[in-house]
């Protein structure tokens, strides 16, 4: 059975701004859509925030294995309820895959608890180089010990996160920042991937490192088969032994 | 200077419940701060819920570097916009120490970003051997490999949280459940402990080994003194090197 | 591709002990590998301590994808020699899963960095009960929020390991003793499962749910396809940018 | 009572070769030693390589609360033994600070149980910059966001260590490089930093940032006071209940 993956993209640069539209003319979210598309044990869908409920309908999430996650201007747009129900879903075991300025998100903030904050810099076509710091992950399976974005937007640290389970990935910008662009993390059965790069006014989204660490964190979030054991509700126990 | 401490408690089981206002007359958090108020280097506050603003003025919290949290019946009715203040000052460096049911406030929903589940049982009176799973924490100063409980309430796993950062007590109950009693996390500057014990109808919180795990908890907790550098705010930076 | 596993035993008490040997006539490994044998994604091999090399030759080791390890009573014959060989194979990818004493061979000490002593009691015939405590992980596959065993020998902590990365059992014993009965950690790109069961005299790796574990933990532990970009070597580097 | 450290340092570039001796002339430790010799809570001691036992007797290390380590040409030298006794003082609280190329030391090896690789570049006279990425940590008290050295080696990433269990400081380098320079790890009761400035040819252990690191990692890592509870030992147990 395929793993089914649902990419969520805000959707709004590519409709304002010229110079993004030239980039990116379906969207970001098409871009990552066509490229996974090739994978066959992928099932992609899609999804923008001026959908009725987001396009995150509960049948949509509840029949999504993973998530994929673009947003910027718009996230106070998110209505809390969707944010919930999102939420539920990946403690449940669906995998969420949370991009650049997704850092804000409702629902990456939501699950951190932390204010996800950090350093960043006007668009300034900085150089950006991602060192492995995990080799041997199943995210970084076929990149290189590094690889370069020649333009990217900065952001640096501190990055207000909770101490990564794993950071897979570091970068240094052009002004000499530093920033951990590849973490991961549990909630409840779900797990999360934070992977930095993909400001809309660079063709990020077309790079095959970039797409490449993209699809290896679906396959690494997607859910255990199976049923998730006796984990929900607030259980009243009888006696076991 | 003495670490500043708030303990908040929901104080209301000990007006209503007469079996419960026998152990606790004045209340849980008097019972703990009439301990703690002992040591030279602490300077002890309270605040409960039916005070103004739940006691949490944006002074009091101010002033405050490390809170005791203990909550049950009325997690609900603790407003958003006080637990947001709270959140805030945690992620600027204010430790947190929760007690027992307080795993379902919405404090520390917040800050865990799980649903914070577990299992239980009505049935009372069963004893807890509470287990040294980090010996040489601060946390576990002074307390031996073990120590026991009588009579409490069983908590029991899966207890769901994010992979603690250290793990420091666990603990097994008569009918053979286990339960991660003494856990912590970093969030943003601050320092999160959650200890279980303490439920409301057992004299717990009169244990000299709760109290002095809770004594330890507090040290550990405080924050670093001077300012948390740059870490604030939405940062536009210009160029360091 | 199959996953090759190996699964070393020291196999002394199979041939010296009656009471074993009636339990597990062909050794402990051949419980185990009879079982392995019936999943079509792994080939299974067996090794043992008086083997020449331990069964653990160069090529052996290199052919390994993930190495099962039992030993008690003669880790200190195994050759530091056979132990660096498995232990550079563990940092260049191999999965290694350690069962139940052997958290005192000489390849589990190395990896960790502590004295990875514990508490236990001379064979009680012990209950114990290991409750899930990381539900969704794949390790924990196909198995309920607990099992239990009616009879084994009790570990009690401190267990004296490094943090682990995940924890995903914690057992109770009849005596109310709490162990971290399933725990993993990373060691270079190597996953590393530790998980408790399977004292000599029981009949432990007869139960379903012991060798369930083992099997997902053998897949869990399995290296990532392809290379481990330029990881190895002492490196010198010229200019990337 | 003061917390006891030893400054360990191999002392041997400091000898042979001028360029090092201008800067250091009483040897690295001796610049590190005369610094935290103004404060008034630490009791500074200095061993090296070529004294009795490499100055770390018995009666040495058993009065040390934290160590500071540097070595680099002669890490093969340090015998087994003391070793060994380091690492058993380590385990039972003793902090431990390994600084630079430290991170090749046997000690440090024996504590990771990885291969502690990393990628460098021949000197080459390289400005690094520091970044904070754990706001509020004790270890980065009175240090600004980024602190920046105008000279350094290069150290680069793989650097084959186990996930720390906090990241404190990342590095970038000229040439774009980036570094886990600060990371936190415990192993039994002991707490262990590594940071990483400090060759050997350019003025580090001068820098007022880089000493003050240090002068915090030192009380940071400084054991609890008082008995590490019934932790040490092959422990058979009776009936606790």
């Amino acid at each position: 059975m395929p793993i089914r993956v649902t990419i969520w993209n805000e959707f709004r640069h590519e409709k304002k701004k010229e110079a993004v539209a030239k980039i990116y003319p379906k969207g970001m979210h098409e871009a990552i859509a066509s490229y996974l598309r090739e994978a066959s044990d992928l099932s992609i869908k899609t999804a923008t925030l001026d959908e009725p409920e987001h396009g995150l309908t509960q049948a949509i999430v509840d029949q999504s294995d993973v998530m994929v996650w673009w947003g910027h201007v718009a996230h106070g747009e998110v209505q809390d309820a969707i944010v919930d129900r999102v939420h539920k879903r990946v403690i449940s075991g669906m995998g969420l895959v949370v991009l650049h300025s997704g850092h804000f998100s409702k629902i990456f903030k939501k699950l951190m608890g932390t204010s996800c904050d950090l350093k960043w810099r006007e668009e300034e076509n900085e150089r950006e180089i991602l060192w492995v710091t995990r080799p041997g992950h199943p995210i970084v399976k076929d990149i290189n010990d590094h690889f370069i974005l020649p333009r990217e937007e900065m952001y640096g640290e501190y990055f207000d996160i909770p101490e990564p389970e794993c950071t897979f990935l570091i970068s240094s910008f052009g002004g000499g920042e530093v920033f951990r662009s590849g973490c991961t993390w549990t909630r409840g059965a779900g797990r999360i991937a934070y992977f930095r790069p993909g400001h809309e006014t660079f063709p990020t989204y077309h790079d095959k490192n970039v797409l490449k660490v993209i699809e290896n964190a679906i396959r690494w979030a997607a859910p255990t088969p199976g049923p998730v054991a006796q984990m929900f509700g607030n259980r009243k126990l009888g006696w076991v032994g």
